[in-house]
């Protein structure tokens, strides 16, 4: 199928992927005296009084903003914020079919890291959590820890985050299979942007055992002038080995190869240089690092890609519905490190020891389990937390 | 009915008014590969060519924003942003029941006019349209005024405009009843706030023969020092007689009262040295100026009130729905004062004259008829004023 056409040609089709429908009966005088005025003062006073109340009396308690300034969205770069939405929309189709959560999509027509950090929090008293989505690095990072600071409900950059955790479960599963430990598994990531740094910020946490990072200029190493402040600290925690270099000289020897970059740079050669039962998850989309015939025959057993059209799709869909509907649950007042181990390992463990093989590492994008399984999960891993409020 | 207790019990049980579903499939690999990636680069490079198409192959074309700051929620005055939620679910959901209309509510965390106007531009690519809501008077002029200028999109302060429609269709059939020319009657309105001057200033348009406004200090005229800058503005157009004084003063002779103020400032005695025939819309919520019984006993010949336990309830559901509904079907830049009063017309002319008595001058909060009849009318008037874009 042709999806770009026929995606062009259904979104004139459905005019709106997502809708706003009301809960409540409008047929009669009573029914508005109770929906509206006058006994929506009611419930109101409540809330002035509590503004807790807010989460049982409106529908906050399950409402995501899912918000994006236009700046990287999929691999288009800078679109503008207009053209951002649809997949703002489609984020929210797949928040609601997957985890059942109202997600709501807003674009922000302003680049500048305080105007967005301002109209989110102005606007929050009215959502449950919110979805940071395709903003560029590095000011993504900014504008998360500025939200985290200022709003009271979960702030989660789902391009880092939800990345990070269902690459780690890929790896999880990966590792099991070929029967290495994690502790000892040596890891490159190419790409050391928001998706690449919180990879390895994620696997670092989980125990794994070194990870160099290479971004367009060479391997990430203390003393390189080139880095950006985000690329300078996660150097003092990499790169064990003390590797310089590029690319190439990175996956000597490497258990692991997780690609957030670009297309084609990855050669059947470089995979024949990394360690035996080799693991490449080539990400770039739509065209991957490498193809996985090529990785295949460079020696790589397990094979990874970001497309619905090969096996071992890693896709984000596994994790932000479920993550969500945790938080949401326990009316979590942020999602941790906690929760987001937590969801990594729900996804993983969803593939059985009998299901487990090198085209089958991790659950299919529209498999209606993970959901709650993570939600399940994340919730635990919130109250054991201390971050649960109900 | 309790409306009060059982609009909180049901509040409770409702979780939300409001609900976000999707509108699309997402049961295997190809539905998400055109809902989401990759295919949904494709929408977006089209609107990134043409912002225009955001409205075509995005939910754009039909989402109003429903926003507050909770500062003049109700009657209830500044309670605070997510105390004033419950009331924008509300009109959330009458937006949809009544104009099919998809409305999402926001609540903002500040007071101060630029920052509001500053947020609501910002998010105003996501949106066909903007209600502003229960916002306190002046800043909600200016606020107003603000937008329409920054904006591309209709910008409608309900509590203004909304009542000045359905007002001026109220008393365009008590008129009819009683067989007064719009031209030659005289009316007072009690309450100089945004309401009572957005009253006046369309009853001006639609060539009304006199106004008198009068606020707690007094009637309004050139000279008074107490009058804030839109108090002032107003004096200049009304007042042909050039009175002074107080309400009772304002009374005397007069066709018409229109109050939205405050309960029980209006005796049967006042009313008794109206005109014959007088008409008085008492509109103060949830108590009326005067209470339809002893408005009576003061010779009044048509009464209406904002209430829906008395004959004659003049609320604002009437408009807004069929407004916006109108304005988005012809893609409108703008509600201008030629679709304004195109509304007050159709919601006037749904009484046939075999209806049309003291007890039945407008139609039912809950007829269903008048949406699409003021959407026709506001859509036409839209065309003819060139500010239909499609």
């Amino acid at each position: 199928m042709d999806y770009a056409k026929e995606s062009l040609r259904l979104h004139g089709e459905w005019k709106g992927k997502i809708e706003v429908v009301t809960r409540v009966p409008a047929e009669n005088k009573d029914d508005l005296s109770l929906a509206y005025t006058p006994g929506v003062a009611q419930p109101c006073l409540e809330i002035q009084k509590d503004v807790n109340k807010s989460y049982d009396l409106t529908r906050r308690w399950n409402m995501c903003l899912v918000v994006t300034d236009g700046s990287a969205i999929l691999g288009l770069g800078n679109i503008g914020p207009e053209a951002g939405m649809p997949v703002m929309e489609g984020k929210c189709a797949l928040f609601k079919a997957f985890g059942d959560v109202d997600a709501f999509p807003l674009c922000i027509k302003s680049n500048d890291v305080d105007e967005i950090v301002n109209t989110i929090y102005l606007i929050s008293g009215s959502f449950g959590g919110v979805n940071l989505e395709d903003i560029s690095a590095p000011r993504c990072f900014e504008i998360e820890k500025k939200l985290k600071e200022k709003c009271d409900i979960p702030i989660f950059h789902d391009d880092q985050h939800g990345t990070a955790i269902v690459v780690s479960a890929g790896l999880t599963n990966a590792l099991r299979l070929v029967g290495k430990k994690f502790a000892e598994a040596k890891v490159v990531i190419n790409g050391a942007g928001s998706a690449g740094i919180s990879i390895c910020k994620l696997l670092l946490e989980l125990g794994i055992g070194d990870v160099v990072m290479v971004d367009r200029k060479g391997i990430l190493a203390p003393g390189e002038e080139w880095m950006n402040p985000a690329q300078k600290e996660i150097a003092e925690k990499t790169n064990k080995e003390q590797l310089h270099g590029d690319l190439k000289a990175a996956m000597k020897g490497r258990d692991i190869f997780v690609g957030v970059s670009a297309p084609n740079i990855v050669t059947a050669e470089m995979v024949g240089t990394m360690a035996d039962d080799a693991i490449v998850f080539a990400m770039a989309n739509p065209t991957p690092e490498i193809m996985p015939d090529e990785a295949r025959k460079g020696g790589a057993r397990v094979i990874a890609t970001g497309r619905s059209d090969f096996p071992n799709q890693i896709n984000n869909v596994l994790v932000f519905p479920g993550v969500f509907r945790g938080a949401f649950d326990v009316r979590a007042s942020d999602i941790n490190e906690e929760m987001k181990i937590a969801a990594a390992k729900a996804i993983a463990e969803l593939i059985s020891d009998e299901e487990l093989s090198e085209d089958n590492i991790i659950p299919k994008a529209f498999d209606k389990r993970v959901g709650p399984a993570v939600a399940k999960a994340v919730a635990e891993a919130a109250r054991k937390t201390g971050v649960a409020r109900k």
